[in-house]
């Protein structure tokens, strides 16, 4: 059997107690488990789907200093950010638990009959939608809370009525096996089957390429690298019955400030976003598009001081750190030149920033890849229209932010290139920071996510795990049946 | 240059006139032309997009005699029925605008600020949806109006603010060519740019395949064979940029007839849903799944003699008519007993109905394979459970009708399964005949679609080619830039 340890990133030491990595014969357990539970919980109404989502954000925040505490030993993400994700996680809970109270999953377009003959007459009929089945849920290593165990994903797909299966991240398991057991113990004290919320673990890509190819797995949702996500993504493609896969991988959400925005306090309120959580946010942003002012080289010496001011923690795990290197050395080896670079301490990286005309920026892929870390790539444009060009060349990403861009200075331009770009378009603050809201849209074109038409937080991320259903004619004790 | 020709069903003949293969340049041609018309047409509003969608309804019905002739010749669907589509076609268009006209692809989620810290505080938000960009539209055989040039997909890809070019299906040459040119007219006299519809046509795979490759088409629609969808399908996500692939495929469309409803009129209302448009419908009922009753075998003595009494025109094209002889020989090679073979004539098919037991349905996937024309399979089940196995081994159906299925007699069984299979559920009728409604899916779980989370016909059909983007904090220039 296949062992792996936590990982301490403030030591850079492995953990000393051995997971086991799921066997093939547990990961078709937890999948049977959660296809037996999936028709009983389909068919659960609102009522009881809420009261589940509620008692696993009261779980979570019964056992906050616990699980906290175990977090920032398996993570370094600091106490303050992790209790404050712990809210963010039971709030999410709770607004899926909301939705659920109002109906959402369970709501229908009612067309009655139209009497007279086609295209105009018509049978009565009603649309409703019902749950895919069984989701396997890849949580992220960067929100051991809010994209893990009991995060978005689960909170979304459990309200829509769908069971899930979680591969829970190597990187935080002592967490992820606590948070799971909780989520046992309240599923066990409401009566509803274990299999609702089934659990796999493991650091080799076998156990996630062993769940998503189960034939009962019929939706996966996943946050975390391009690279892991699209491998992922093709097995869900070459099944023999393809399934659903939303994927929220890599961005470099780029923010653009033109000359009129070009402040102190932009400069700062930027290096902060860079860096938060040593630059591990799937909203960091990792391009700052320059137009040139006059206030242009002050702006730039202003972000370079602040960055050189900041602390970031240390990494998640040792490949991240690595890859942060790597994507350094990627940037400078492909016309990058830099403007922030420090000798790293033991642990932690330092912040890094760069600079490159929009024209090599536009010329060379490498330079669009994401550096998952505390970075930022400045790049120079010398027009409105070669400003909107680098963002086209982007083609992906879950933000594009503008900063000073109006309807005086060709803001039609950028705007117009930022939506056809980004899944969320801000006009103030930083991208970091992503609401748990009704019109939160938390995606974006590929390769930001694998499926730009669906978000992965927010309200709407309950659909993903809906499919619509005509119904043609029903009897009444049909609309009796049905969960509400 | 290649060249394709029309085939004449009823004499089983090839016309005279050369069609050119579009050229690989003719494809890019056409698809840079609407590339060019994508950020036009995107950003106009309602009124000009309805008016474009009226227009091209008023088109069809003023050229009504001249274009039911041309598809009567290529088609042999006959004048009532091609008559009845083009009125289809034109109220799909109307239809189209009418959600235009009150606004549904410029909806948004309105989410104002909350004060306060997160999670529950957040700035102003809004989420509204922006037209995916240039669509490959692949015309069907088997709808010269309803589901080619100015079909549904094309309706609801222009309502939602993309461009689209067609790919002319070469069963319909001339009309779609004919049809295009109408389009065209409408265009040039509403002063909108001629590659808002594009046209490719070819008989061999290449223009196809040339067109889903194409880095600038950003989506595609397809109704066809299940064997033609999924290899376009397979193009759409091997492409460096994969894009959405909205495929409806083939369907089986079963049956389900408990005792109590095996009557002779519902055998009679069978028959004619088989043979109509010689069975050549995805929704044609290819399965019928009969509970022994008392009047199982006059049900069925009737199914017979009202399908021998019946008169199938001639297929759409020879390639048809033989895979429809090879699909029968396979359940016959399956374990499927004749029930009603007779010789076939020069041109036309004879209907054919054949049984089987649900057992050995559910053994042999080949029993569950669409034949596409005028036949049906009897499958005897020996209980409401094993018919409800019997449902959930096709895996994927347009369309599942329950016929005499209550609460009594284990309906939810039934109900739970169709549900899980199909995208529409009937319980009186037939599944022949797809109502453009606000509450049609006219979709269903793989192989039936591609998409299983979307619809081709209905309403619905506008937001397969939406993507959703939230702004924030978005200043009040914005609003007045984009469109209403």
């Amino acid at each position: 059997m296949s062992t792996f340890y936590a990982y301490n990133p403030r030591s850079g030491t492995a953990g000393t107690e051995p997971f086991n990595e799921s066997s093939p014969a547990e990961v078709d357990a937890a999948v049977q488990a959660a296809a037996a539970a999936a028709p009983i919980w389909a068919t659960t109404g609102s009522t009881a789907r809420a009261a589940l989502l509620e008692a696993l954000a009261a779980a979570l925040e019964a056992a906050r200093d616990e699980l906290v505490a175990l977090a920032d030993r398996e993570t370094a993400l600091g106490l303050p950010r992790l209790n404050g994700e712990l809210d963010r996680t039971a709030f999410q809970l709770r607004r899926f638990a909301g939705l659920c109270r109002e109906g959402v999953p369970f709501e229908a377009v009612d067309d009655p009959a139209v009497p007279g003959a086609p295209p105009a007459g018509h049978p009565p009929m009603r649309r409703l939608s019902v749950p895919l089945g069984p989701v396997a849920m890849y949580a992220a290593s960067n929100f051991p809370f809010a994209f893990s165990v009991l995060g978005g994903d689960t909170a979304s797909a459990l309200a829509a009525g769908c069971p899930v299966v979680i591969k829970a991240h190597p990187g935080h398991p002592a967490l992820s096996r606590r948070t799971w057991a909780l989520a046992q113990s309240v599923l066990d004290a409401q009566g509803l089957p274990a299999g609702l919320v089934g659990f796999v673990q493991g650091a080799s890509a076998a156990v996630g390429l062993a769940l998503v190819r189960h034939p009962a797995i019929a939706a996966a949702a996943f946050t975390g690298s391009t690279r892991g996500g699209i491998a992922l993504w093709k097995e869900a493609q070459a099944r023999p019955v393809p399934i659903p896969f939303f994927g929220e991988l890599g961005a470099i959400n780029p923010v653009l400030v033109w000359p009129g925005a070009q402040t102190d306090a932009l400069a700062d309120s930027l290096a902060g976003s860079i860096t938060l959580g040593c630059g591990q946010f799937c909203t960091n942003p990792g391009v700052i598009v320059l137009l040139q002012g006059t206030g242009t080289n002050a702006f730039l010496d202003r972000l370079r001081s602040a960055l050189v001011q900041q602390q970031p923690h240390p990494m998640l795990t040792a490949g991240m750190r690595e890859a942060f290197v790597s994507g350094i050395q990627r940037q400078l080896a492909h016309g990058a030149t830099a403007l922030v670079q420090e000798a790293d301490t033991a642990q932690a990286p330092r912040p890094f920033l760069a600079e490159v005309t929009a024209a090599t920026f536009i010329a060379e892929p490498e330079l669009r890849e994401e550096v998952f870390g505390p970075s930022s790539l400045i790049v120079h444009a010398g027009s409105a229209a070669e400003a909107a060009e680098a963002l086209r060349a982007i083609g992906g990403s879950l933000t594009v932010t503008l900063h000073g861009v109006t309807d005086d200075n060709e803001g039609h331009t950028a705007l117009q290139a930022a939506m056809a770009v980004a899944g969320r378009v801000l006009f103030a603050g930083v991208p970091t920071g992503v609401a748990v809201t009704a019109a939160q849209q938390h995606g974006g074109p590929w390769p930001a996510t694998t499926a730009p038409q669906t978000t992965s937080v927010g309200d709407a991320a309950l659909a993903r795990f809906l499919r619509p259903v005509c119904l043609q004619d029903a009897p009444d004790w049909v609309w009796k049946v049905l969960p509400t």
